[in-house]
């Protein structure tokens, strides 16, 4: 099995962050604006017609843990997991963030790791300048990244 | 052993993007603006205080792959190698990128694997748009990112 790892930090309280990647209105705000609730705890996270995927939400620790595992769209995501734990850090957070389960190195795995990348910065810019750049606009911004 | 995977488009052709991550004024002008040569095919990254890291040069192939091993710097990166494939694509290249080899998922991986993407935006920053941002101004750029 073979993971994507990334790690940032972020100006905001840990509860705040707890809250950017579990309200939905925020998810909608730097990952998909087509972000919907669904039965049984899923999150479906729908990219126009590029696809979407279905989270359901497996643990959910206010200010330090969310885990969700992927129930449906790309067959390469299917039964993966991601890992969101966060750590206060002065008076920021610490964000250490794992899709873990890839069953091969496929190479939409080498780009969903940069995505993913690229969609923290939005979950960054979000929480620290209040606009973030959730798909279709998910185009870059420029802010400091440490 | 453990690998960090990116991906990239770049609206350039594969012999440009191939000098950006083999001619010294390239390399300095997206990831440090201190980078030197050294004996025996090394290349001397350094990052102000925050350390360096040596590329030994082991493969080369012009418009299609490079390869270094690094042969001193942090711990955790000595012995892995980094691994540049580039493929045309239109008028441009797909580089897929892979820094190989890491013994454990240690908290340094996840921190490298977001800065790595980070960066891989300034290389096609540079080669798009003619400015990137090597470190020590190694903030974001305002650029589409597919």
């Amino acid at each position: 099995m073979f993971d994507i790892l990334h790690r940032v930090g972020i100006q905001a309280p840990p509860l705040d962050v707890y809250g950017a990647i579990t309200r939905r209105d925020a998810l909608a705000a730097w990952w998909t604006d087509d972000t919907r609730d669904q039965a049984g705890d899923v999150i479906h996270f729908q990219f126009g017609e590029r696809g979407f995927f279905d989270m359901k939400v497996l643990e959910r620790v206010p200010g330090s843990r969310v885990v969700w595992e992927v129930v449906d769209g790309p067959t390469e995501w299917i039964g993966t997991r991601v890992v969101w734990d966060l750590q206060a850090e002065g008076d920021g957070t610490t964000i250490r963030f794992r899709h873990q389960g890839w069953r091969e190195q496929v190479d939409f795995m080498h780009h969903c790791s940069t995505k993913w990348a690229t969609f923290l910065m939005s979950l960054k810019a979000m929480l620290e300048t209040g606009k973030g750049r959730p798909f279709p606009g998910d185009v870059l911004i420029s802010i400091d990244w440490d």
